[in-house]
């Protein structure tokens, strides 16, 4: 039997997850998309591809109202409404991050535990408002939380340090964890550009965005160290309780200088007894951290193992679909058993 | 209930297991151990600081003549009788690797399987030679087989591709999976000097052996190779099937060449539609496979999330223990349900 799943947020994550489970051969059917305009629901399986195109034609997933049996059910559905009242098995949430306050997100997550679905997400807000609420209320329910996109994308950290690596006490992580970030400072380390410059061109390629602040002064990679901290150290912490550093003030001087001592720059986000920061930071060029381009990287050190690296690409909407198709996958086999 | 387990084999590795667990909290017991000259069983649970001190004073774990009542006991138990005849549930392989004939790992983990034990092994031998086999009798018994530590000490390239990547197509795989040749081909590339030389380096720091062979030509990383074809691809290969070239001929002036294009060289294993091979390659210096040292890294092709890529110390006692804790964790975890 196939395992049901709804998409709740259809955006460039919301819609990589669909494109990736239209390339593979997976038992997962979507009974359920919503978007910020409407909803569509069946319970036989959605048709993906006539889902996408109707997203990229009229801006939403919703049935037109022409179409009167399918959209009269669906009418006036809330994602609320979907996860409550719709049978399925996991709900993704993938609806844009709010990490002030955890937004919608936030309660289509407590809805999905509540109504017995298990929940994969891509959005960080909620994992770094109310972390230790959402975990305590997925295991009253015996539900599954599962959020591995919410951290680096392609990047497998969360499940490389507390699966793969089981047994092997982790120390610290350092990490690479913003592709934005990080290509601007790849291209003022290759190119003796000014901040501004490597800025402008990545907004030119879509790399950083309009607003570049959630990326550029550290928020995003905060959040994404707030969520290693919780999940992976066992700690109970919140954006408040980061010291963070962006990058905006980096410039093409300190690139000169750390260059003649054999290092570069990079935007590190970093737990190291207890204490969570993100700042600038000297990185040796033979380092695996002095990672170029979007790639990601976290330095992981481990008790055992000693340093274990783990690299992916940051960001994109294929990749982080895998993220979530990966989680979608890992509770499908512990379901099958 | 703790988990029972024999170790099978007690030089390095056998002896990095017995370390890791005398460091860890884990519902573990270590019931028999298993040396060339002897063995020692305990149904209670073998004290293994006496073991390990036993071992280093000895040259066996086997109990000396005088302590009467516990040596008549295991006087004369070869490996096969304690797999076969002393009750646990998984038996830790770590004699050494042959390669060509499979050595006596071949025989023990068969009559593991045979006797309704779970594997852990860090011996590439049994894999290299009857892999499809050894998974044909894991499965017609129940049981669990894993094998993490063969490939790259600390690195967890198998189970990060097989399970933390789930839902991912891998389409190819190259590494750096020697740790003895990464150093001598890292030295060579610092310094200029001869293979000679860092090879000379490497022996007298021990991260060499006397008879360099199996790393130098290149034999090690072709056999992980091998390994990596079966259990991530699903093929069914031998060594024969790999094209090895090892790193021997290489020159410093090809570092020269390989600098003057912002290059350098390192003996790169890789599994490329279908074709496996082991050869020096020229690698760009931001490229995350020019890591240094006696670090391993494999770069992992996927087909939603791009590359990936895994690091971590190539070898040592205790990192390949670390491989093996996590793997007897998982079956411990899976067992627990």
């Amino acid at each position: 039997m196939s395992i049901r799943i709804s998409i709740i947020g259809f955006g460039a994550v919301g819609q990589g997850v669909a494109d990736a489970l239209m390339r593979t051969a997976y038992p997962i059917k979507v009974v359920a998309i919503v978007d910020s305009r409407g909803a569509v629901v069946d319970a036989a399986g959605i048709d993906l591809a006539s889902a996408l195109q109707r997203k990229r034609e009229t801006g939403t997933v919703a049935l037109p109202d022409t179409d009167e049996g399918a959209a009269a059910d669906t009418a006036g559905m809330t994602a609320l409404d979907v996860i409550g009242g719709v049978d399925h098995e996991i709900m993704v949430e993938a609806t844009p991050t709010d990490i002030s306050t955890g937004g919608i997100g936030l309660s289509h997550i407590r809805r999905a535990f509540e109504s017995g679905r298990h929940v994969v997400t891509s959005n960080k807000g909620p994992l770094v408002v109310k972390y230790t609420e959402l975990c305590e209320l997925a295991r009253k329910n015996d539900r599954y939380f599962r959020f591995e996109a919410t951290v680096g994308g392609a990047m497998p950290a969360i499940n490389l340090s507390n699966e793969t690596l089981a047994g092997n006490r982790i120390i610290s992580i350092e990490g690479v964890l913003n592709g934005t970030c990080n290509y601007i400072l790849t291209r003022m380390d290759d190119e003796g550009v000014s901040y501004e410059h490597a800025l402008g061109e990545a907004q030119e390629l879509g790399i950083a965005e309009a607003d570049p602040s959630a990326d550029v002064d550290g928020i995003d990679t905060a959040a994404k160290i707030v969520i290693l901290a919780n999940s992976v150290f066992g700690m109970d912490v919140g954006y408040d309780d980061v010291d963070v550093t962006g990058i905006t003030k980096i410039t093409p001087e300190s690139f000169k200088l750390a260059k003649e001592e054999g290092h570069t720059i990079k935007l590190i986000g970093e737990i190291q007894e207890g204490v969570l920061k993100v700042a600038p930071k000297m990185v040796p060029r033979n380092h695996p951290l002095s990672i170029g381009g979007t790639f990601n990287l976290a330095s992981i050190q481990t008790e055992l193992a000693g340093r274990i690296t783990i690299g992916g690409i940051g960001a994109g909407s294929v990749e982080t679909a895998s993220a979530i198709l990966s989680d979608i996958l890992w509770i499908e086999q512990v379901m099958r058993g």
